[in-house]
C-alpha cells in the first residue's frame, strides 16, 4: 500500500514497448526527428490550437524554464502560498529568472481566489522602483492540495491579472488528473481561459520522465530555446522523450490513466473518512488525499505496512497520493487495515 | 552514411530491455530505489573507488552542474578553445555558476598542453580583486576535436594546476572512447592523475540520456544536491536513468561499444585520407574525424548521401563521426563512393 | 515640515568641510590610502573588536553584498515581513546571492519574536533538498516600524539562530538610532550579541552616501572583497567615501545626530497622539512614527505642508520620520497646524 | 612623480565648494531634486540631444549595468581582448546580466577594427541556439591602450554591428580624454555614430565618484532603472552625485581638464622616448602611455620615486597614467631623473 507520491510510480508499459519500436536507426538530434514531430502533433491536436512545444524531464525544469522566459530578474511571480513553485523547487524559479521573487498568496484550499489574489495585488505599486515589477501569475492545476480550479475560476483569475499586465503560467504537474476531475477538454481551462503558458506534466501519470512546456501565447515569451539549452535541458536523442508522449496521448491513455488515479483517491478518502478521528481538511478533487491522523494512528497505519507522507502543517497533517497504477488490491488491503483499527 | 553525431545514434537493446524489466513496481523516488542503488555498485566497482554520484540527463547538465559546485561566481575556469563548455553550451557553465568566466587556452589539437597553461597561468593575478580568482582546470576527454589526453599529461597538467589551487573538472562526454584508446581503466586517467570531479558521458556511446556526475573529491564542493535538484535536474523515476547505466557497464557494454565507434573512425579516416585534395588535420584517436574537404567535393560527398558537419574552421573544415551503431556497410559505401570520386 | 524620509536630510558640515581638506593630493586608491586607514581605526575603536570593513554607497549594497558572502545561492534568508530587504530593495538580495530566498517571518511590530522564529523554523526540513536550505537570519536594527531590539531580545534570537547554523546579519540602516535609543554601546547589540555582520548606515544619519560593513566573523565570510568589486561597489577614490566616516564618528557627531532625531521623533509622536482620530500603532523607539489618519485629516495635513509617506497598511497608515537636521521650527509648525486642526 | 593611475587624483575644487553650497535644505531623493534636473539639463545640452540618465558611483556599474540591460543573460557582447569589462571588472559584466558572454576581440592598439570584428562576427551562427546569441558590441573610448577611435571608425564598426543585429554600448570612462584628443563634440562620436547608450566617466577627470549612464536609444533597454536599484546603485541622496556632474560640465571644466592630462601624457611620452631603451608600443591619444622599460630601468625610476604600473605584456610592459591634476613639477622631475639616467 503505498500512497507516497505519484511520482514512485511505474510507466505505461506501451511507452518502453514504443522506445523499443523506434530504437532502429539513428536520427536526427535536438528534435529535429520524426517522432516529435508526430509527437507536437498529437499536442496540437489535444491542445486544438496552434502551439509551440517544449520537452524536459523534470517539472521544476518545465516550471522554472517557462517562467524565466516570461518573468524579468526584476520580476515578481504570483503563486499559491503552498505552490511547488515556492515550497519544493529549493528555488528552481529564483535561479533560472535571476533572482525573480516569488509572492506567495494565501490560498485556504490550495487555491488561489479571486479576492486573495486583489489583496496581494494592492501591496504592490507603493514603492516604485524599490519594489520588484509584478509580472506573472502561476496557477497549479490540479493543486499541491489535491484541490481543482473550475474553469470559471481560472477565467476570473486571468482576467484580474492581464488587468494588472501579468504573463500567466500554469503549473500541469496533475494537469490530466484536474481534466478528469473537471471533465473538460484541455483548451478548455487553458488557453480559452487565458493562460499564457502551461507546464504539462505526464511523469506522475504514466511516463518515465517527461513534462512538456506548451506555448499558447508566443508574443511574451523570449528566447525559450537558448534558455533550455543552457539549463542542460536540451536531449540530443529527444525522440527518446517525445516517444512518451505519443503513446501518452494515443488510446486516451492519459486521460484513463487520470481516470482511475482519481477514483482510487476517493476510495482511499472514503475509508480513511470512516475512522472518526480522521479530518480530511480539503476536498478530493483530484489524486491526492490530506489527512489529518493522530500521531497513534498513523504509527499503527505505518505498522501495518500503509505508507503515506507526514505533511507540513497543523493537526499531524499527512498526504496520500495515488497514482495511474495504484491496484484495487492495495485499497483493499487498506480498507482492512482501517477495520481492523476499528474494532480494536 | 550518417557521420553528423554520435548523438544521433541509438540505443543499447540490452538497456530498453532493462527498463521493461524494472517497470513492474512503484519505488522509492529520487534515486533512493534499488535500481539506483545498484548502478552506484557498478560504478563505484568500474572507477575502483569511493565516489559519489550524481545521475543528470545532459551531459552540458553534468558540466555545468559540477562546475558550478566548484567554481564561485567570482571565478575562473580554464579550458581549452575549442571546448564544448565554452562553445557549444550556449552559457550554461556562466548560468550555473552565477557569472564566472571561462578562459579558453590555445590548444592547436584540442589537448591543453603544459606551456599553454602556464602562459595563460601568467596572465592573471597582477590586478588582484580586479580580476575574477582563477578556481578550475576543465579538460575534455576525450577532446572536442577528436583527439585523447595520455595519462602522462593529465597527470602534468593537474600538477600545475593543484600548485594553483584549482579544482580539476574532466568533461568525459567520450570518455568511453578515450579509455578505449588508451586501453586503460577509468580510474588511471580520472583520481589517480589528479580529477577531482567527472562528468562521464554514456548518451553518446548507447544510452537513452544519462550523464553521471562522479565526484572523487568530495572536499571540494558544496551542496550539489541541492544544485542539482533547483536546476531541475533530479528524476523522480532515477532508476529509469540509473537502469541505463547498468546495462552500460554490465558485459562491459561501455567498452565494447566505445572500440566500435574508435575503429570505425579509423576506417573513415584512412578513406577519407586517400584522396589527396583531403587534409585530416588532428589526430583520430576517438570517434571523431575533422577533415579539411574543397567545397565541390564537400558537394559531391553530400549529393551521394555521405552526411557529416560543417565546422568552423580555416579550409573548409568538417567533422565527421561515428558511433557505436555505425554499420559496417556504412563504411563499405563510403569506400565506393569516395572510390567513384577519384575515378572522375 | 518635511517628514518624508531621513534619507532626504543634508550632510554633516564637518564632513563637507572635511572633504575638502583632504583634496589635496593623489592618492593610493581602492581604500589603501591613509584616510581609510584612519576611518578603519576609528570604527575598530568604535566597535571595541577586530573587524574587517568594506565601504559602499548604498544600504541595499551592503545587505546584498553582506548577504550574498554568507548565504548560498540555495539558501534561505529569514527576515522580517517588514523587512526593507524584502519589500523596498527591488530584489537585491537574491540578485547578488544568485536567487536565494526571502523568507518573512510575522512580527507585529517590525520585531522578530522567538516564538515567531521558531514557528518559521519548524516549516522548513522535512522536504530535505526539495527545499531551499535555511542559512541566515537577518535583524533590522531600528526596525524598519522604528522599534528597537533589546540586546537581550538580539542575544535570545542569535541564540536559536547559531543553534540552527545560520550565519546572522544585522541591517543597521538606522543602528546610530538604535544605539542611543538603548543608550548603549555598538558592540553590545552586534557581536557580543552573534551578529556576525553588519550593514552600519551613515547616509540616513548625515553623510553624503555611505554604508560601512562590518565584518565581526571573518570565518564564515567567502571573497567578499571581489562580491564587492564585480558588483561595481569598490570605489576608487575611496579616500572620500571613508572621510565621511571620520567626521562622523569623530566628536560623537554620529550619536549627537541620533540623539536630535530620535527626540524630535518623540515630539512628533506627542503632537500627532493628541489628535484623537490619530492612531499610533507602534512604539516609537527611534526616529520613525507610523501614524493611522484618516483621509480628510491627511489632507488637511498636506494642504498645511506637512510631507509624510502613505504607507501600506490597514487604516490609512502614514510614515513620518525625523532626521538628523529636523529643525525645532518644523516641530512647531506642525504644532500650530495640529492646534488649528482641533479648532475646526 | 604618480603615474599609477588618473583614478588617483584630487577633485575639482568647484565641486566640493558645490557641495557645500547645496547642502542647505533637504531635498527629493532618488533624482527627483532641482540639483539633478540641472545636471541632466546640462548633460542633455552637452549631448545635443534628448538623452535618458542614470546616475552612479563606479565605471565598472556604469558599464554592467548598461550592457545588462542591453545584453540578454544567452547573449554575447563582444568587446577588444583588452577591455576593462572583460579583464578588470571581475565578471560584473557576466554578473549583471545574469551570465552573458563576453567575446574578446583581437585588437593590437585597444581598438576593434572591423577585419577583426567580421573575423570574429563569422566564428558565430553555425550551432545555433547551442551557442549564445551575439547581441551587443562594447567600444572603449579612449580605449585601455590609450589610443582614440575615429569618429569615422567608429560609424564603420557600429554599421557592421546593426547589420548584425547588435546593440552598441561605448565604455567612455576616459571619454572626455577622447573629445579632447580628436577635437569634437561628444554628440559627434556617439549616438550620431551609432552608440546607443554610454558609460561616461567622469570620476577619473575630476570627479569624486560619479559615472553616467547616457541613453541614446531608449527603444533597446529594459527596466533600467530596477536594474539600477536593485544592484545598490540608486543614491537616496542623488544631488550629491548629480552635482558633481554640474561643475564638471559648467565653465568646460571636463574639457579642460582632459586638455591638460592629455597634454602632459605626450610630455611623459616624449621625456621616455628620449631612452633608447624604452620602446612606447601605442600611439599615445589621451592620457595613458604604455612603455616596454628594461627591469633595471625600471628599478631605477622607482628607486627615484617615479610611480608607474607593471602591465601584463611581453618585453617588461608598464603603464603610465597622467592626470587632470599632473603637475608641471612632476614633469620636470621625471625629466631630471631621465636625464640623469642618460649621463650614467
Amino acid at each position: 500500500m503505498n500512497f507516497i507520491s505519484d511520482n514512485q510510480s511505474t510507466v505505461f508499459p506501451e511507452i518502453i514497448d514504443y522506445l523499443q519500436y523506434i530504437n532502429k536507426n539513428s536520427s536526427d538530434s535536438y528534435g529535429e526527428d520524426f517522432v516529435t514531430i508526430k509527437a507536437n502533433k498529437l499536442l496540437a491536436d489535444l491542445f486544438e490550437s496552434k502551439i509551440s512545444i517544449r520537452y524536459v524531464s523534470s517539472g521544476t525544469a518545465a516550471n522554472a524554464i517557462s517562467l524565466s522566459s516570461i518573468c524579468p530578474p526584476y520580476g515578481g511571480i504570483l503563486c499559491s502560498e503552498y505552490s511547488h513553485l515556492d515550497k519544493d523547487e529549493c528555488g528552481a524559479p529564483e535561479f533560472f529568472s535571476g533572482g525573480a521573487k516569488l509572492i506567495p498568496i494565501n490560498s485556504e484550499d490550495g487555491l488561489i481566489s479571486t479576492s486573495n489574489l486583489n489583496k496581494t495585488l494592492k501591496n504592490y505599486g507603493l514603492h516604485g522602483i524599490h519594489e520588484i515589477k509584478l509580472s506573472t501569475l502561476s496557477l497549479t492545476q490540479a493543486s499541491e492540495l489535491g484541490t481543482v480550479y473550475k474553469k470559471e475560476q481560472i477565467k476570473e483569475l486571468t482576467e484580474i491579472a492581464q488587468k494588472n499586465s501579468l504573463n500567466i503560467h500554469m503549473d500541469g504537474a496533475r494537469f490530466a488528473n484536474a481534466c478528469e476531475s473537471l471533465n473538460i477538454s484541455p483548451s478548455e481551462i487553458t488557453w480559452k481561459s487565458g493562460i499564457d503558458i502551461l507546464s504539462l506534466g505526464a511523469t506522475k501519470n504514466g511516463a518515465i520522465a517527461c513534462e512538456v512546456i506548451i506555448i499558447f501565447n508566443e508574443k511574451i515569451i523570449d528566447d525559450i530555446d537558448r534558455r533550455q539549452k543552457r539549463a542542460g535541458h536540451l536531449w540530443s536523442k529527444n525522440r527518446y522523450m517525445a516517444a512518451q508522449i505519443i503513446k501518452w496521448i494515443e488510446n486516451n491513455n492519459w486521460l484513463k490513466a487520470a481516470k482511475h488515479s482519481n477514483k482510487m483517491a476517493k476510495l482511499v478518502k472514503r475509508i480513511l473518512s470512516s475512522i472518526k478521528e480522521i479530518h480530511i481538511p480539503y476536498s478530493v478533487d483530484a489524486n491526492i488525499i490530506f489527512a489529518e491522523i493522530p500521531l497513534n494512528l498513523q504509527k499503527y497505519l505505518l505498522k501495518n505496512n500503509v505508507k503515506f507522507s507526514k505533511w507540513n502543517g497543523p493537526n499531524n497533517l499527512t498526504r496520500f497520493v495515488t497514482s495511474w497504477d495504484t491496484e484495487a488490491k492495495e485499497i483493499s488491503e487498506l480498507e482492512t487495515v482501517v477495520k481492523n483499527y476499528k474494532k480494536i
